[in-house]
């Protein structure tokens, strides 16, 4: 996202300061260290003041811009943990470790069984990565929601925990794992870390530890045993060991901060110290996206859903192709030609004319232009092996016509279609649906929520698991929301 | 260890060449990796040759010398298991984990809970690191038993598993994770990760898949699961974190091992990729530490074992001390000085004169020497504040002298004692008691051992668990040794 973009998004978030703990650092302090390995000065007191930060803040001092975001985050992660939760790699989850969970303490989402709340954080994490349509931080990449939803939902049905401190804890993980990341980001990215999980430790660790009141000094060492469990390669992806990541993440922070909060030790500095995480797993660090504007500053602003069950750089094309469909009543049979003029990525990554089942539908921008035009949809069921074989898709994928053209950028696309008529349509998009500038509505939220959840929940359920999302700020116990998001 | 030493053990190791997995690599395509980050050509099979050596190699191929060594790390791994099982460190982890745990399968050695597999595991692998009393792996500074046999013998009380297959999986384990350890050593230590756990998640992942009979692709991705999981930073030394690592290291491996046991999939290249495990974690990879005469060199074989609960570069001085003690038959108020020539580094790192408790006593080279003559024996209780406070003990160490002596390296010392009845009683130790040069002895390991567990269990049990380890390739059952080895 441009400085621009950012600033102006800046500018809508009160300005509420919060004190630093006593004795923490100052940004010259903080800024030696960033020069990456080279310079490896330690910096002071970053894993303190965060933690002073995280046992601080309360409901009350979060912006109701945060607040609303924190509850759209909440609302799109259970739809996609609902609707990951009947994947194979789920089932395989789940048979591996019943025999060995404890008590039946929470609920798996979409489905019957329910584990002690590590074995469940981890399996509703792995749910809601599955098909890769959770939430990003455009940021760093983070699909800041899974790490710490599936922590913190767990715990709520374990202690009784208000809608309100739950979405306190919700922000304040994603704030966490986001700026742990923006720290780090890219370089530890680019050497092969999953920063969803590697960082995601730490924001499931400060949810949870928020949730079971740690003080300042467990704080420090349940973010200190965070930092000893980082999770995920990036060689993985492509497997259900991506998937497990998120997972896994989840129960490692309900794994440290339950140790912490019956006082494990651990350092007082495991982030910043010269051995510490930040220096072992990256070439870059940068302490003020720490510990900078906390309060002030929200990363869960930042914060964006998927629109569509496929690769970012299809967005535009699809927004495009369901705009023109629905304004002007289109027709598969009425249509003879579709023009689109996309930035040289759209065909390098997502190039593929003749896709054989779902999972090459997804590298199809052929098939994804001529599925939403047939469906009006980009969902996981316009991604099956059904869509990408269906006739009258097949059919129009052959009409669709892609041309790579100088000064487009992968943001946008520009499309022209037309009609057996004679007709011409055209849209030009500058920014996609779902992205930080176009955000998804409230309503099309709801709408991927429905759609994912449909055939595991039955439709009044799905109503009422939407509206309990929506009201959890005046619910007293979130982990409702856990229990009625499960299969009759 | 000097090459030539290392030379020496080889020699002793029959040659039995395995055969390689079909396909696997050879040394000229591993080796052009091995430029670290600067040169990141990927090597190529090298987890799925790793993973074939471990499907297919038996209890009958461990040369004799190596069942002998495997035995010595598991005697000497329950008796600092149990040692450590009451210490704060343990009782706190019990107490945190206790109410999410799984069925009672397996012990936790020397308590009376019972606890899940992973729980288990997760428990007995911190009390065996809570003295820094396990075993070395004097090339990587690997603590090597901790992680696996923590995770196998609690596996072993859930289903039935011989103790010759128990034998095998713990030498297979370690022969995992000090090759994938001596593959990134130094770099990877030096960054700053606790090698004990990142290597050691390797080890207790094979040593788990082994016993769980995975099939070749089940162990490649058990392998992904658990490079997925690197456990602990150094900066947690002095912490409980600490002990933390080794034991989150056992029960990560019995996770990624479980998973893989029902076709959780992963990567199949996870050690080697270009952002796989072994580029991510560190500069240097030598894929050859690996895979170079797998079934042929065992690092098994270089496992030492401390006599002393202390660090060792005060072990030859204690040796020393405790060799003329019991030589002469000296009593403290015989002594008129005591003069040692030492390396440098034993000031540096041991040079406090008035230890005020146990853990400083154990950074003092004066208490080390006094307490060795006045008790005759440098272990835990050696260490303990009682000793360190003993009128006898503080009245000697103000007589002993340490003389940084050029031409004395770290594992030597020169001691010379004067008597009151002005007699000299001088020793020179080339190599303390414990190194790999001059091993411990059974009798010796067996002295530790009851040393550890006294106090813990009965007199009786010990002589019990000892000779149940001894005869662990005639035990039906090796979970056997778990359910003795509790309090009663």
């Amino acid at each position: 996202m441009p400085d621009t973009d950012r600033r102006t998004l800046m500018q809508t978030v009160a300005a509420v300061p919060i004190a630093m703990a006593a004795g923490g650092p100052t940004f010259a302090q903080t800024t030696e260290a960033s020069g990456g390995a080279a310079n490896r000065a330690p910096a002071k007191g970053v894993t303190r003041a965060l933690a002073h930060y995280l046992v601080t803040a309360t409901y009350n001092d979060l912006p109701a811009n945060v607040r609303k975001e924190g509850v759209r985050t909440l609302l799109n992660w259970v739809g996609v943990a609902i609707g990951g939760s009947r994947h194979q790699t789920v089932e395989i989850a789940v048979t591996a470790l019943s025999p060995f969970s404890g008590p039946a303490q929470a609920s798996l989402l979409g489905r019957r069984e329910r584990f002690d709340i590590m074995n469940a954080a981890f399996v509703n994490g792995v749910s809601s990565h599955i098909f890769d349509f959770d939430d990003t931080h455009l940021k760093t990449i983070i699909h800041p929601a899974g790490p710490v939803a599936s922590a913190i939902l767990a715990l709520s049905e374990l202690q009784p925990v208000s809608g309100r401190d739950f979405l306190n804890a919700l922000v304040l993980g994603v704030e966490t794992e986001c700026r742990i990341g923006n720290a780090v980001y890219p370089n530890h990215y680019d050497v092969g870390w999953h920063i969803t999980s590697t960082a995601g430790v730490f924001g499931s660790t400060a949810a949870v530890g928020k949730l079971l009141n740690l003080d300042e000094q467990q704080m420090v060492w349940a973010l200190g045993l965070a930092a000893s469990q980082p999770v995920g390669l990036r060689e993985s992806f492509g497997s259900m060991n991506k998937s497990f990541n998120p997972g896994r993440a989840a129960s490692n922070g309900i794994f440290a901060s339950l140790l912490a909060s019956k006082n494990f030790t651990s350092s007082d500095e495991m982030i910043e110290a010269k051995r510490g995480w930040a220096n072992t797993v990256s070439t870059k660090q940068d302490y003020r996206e720490i510990l900078d504007d906390l309060g002030v500053r929200y990363e869960a602003l930042l914060n964006t859903y998927k629109p569509f069950a496929c690769g970012i750089v299809m967005h535009p094309a699809i927004d495009a192709a369901i705009q023109l469909r629905n304004e002007n009543q289109l027709a598969a049979d009425q249509l003879e030609r579709v023009e689109l003029k996309v930035n040289p990525l759209v065909l390098e990554l997502t190039g593929k004319p003749s896709p054989h089942d779902g999972l090459e539908g997804k590298f199809s921008i052929y098939h994804a232009v001529a599925v939403a035009l047939v469906e009006g949809a980009g969902g996981e069921k316009q991604f099956s092996d059904r869509a990408v074989n269906d006739p009258a898709v097949v059919a129009l994928r052959g009409k669709v016509t892609p041309v790579v053209t100088p000064g487009i950028d992968p943001a946008q696309v520009d499309m022209t279609i037309t009609l057996k008529d004679g007709r011409t349509l055209h849209r030009f998009i500058a920014h996609a649906i779902g992205s930080v500038e176009v955000p998804m509505t409230d309503k099309q939220l709801e709408t991927t929520f429905a759609d994912l959840a449909d055939g595991i929940l039955t439709p009044s359920v799905i109503k009422r698991v939407i509206e309990a999302c929506w009201s959890i700020e005046s619910l007293p116990s979130a982990g409702e929301i856990a229990k009625i998001s499960v299969s009759a």
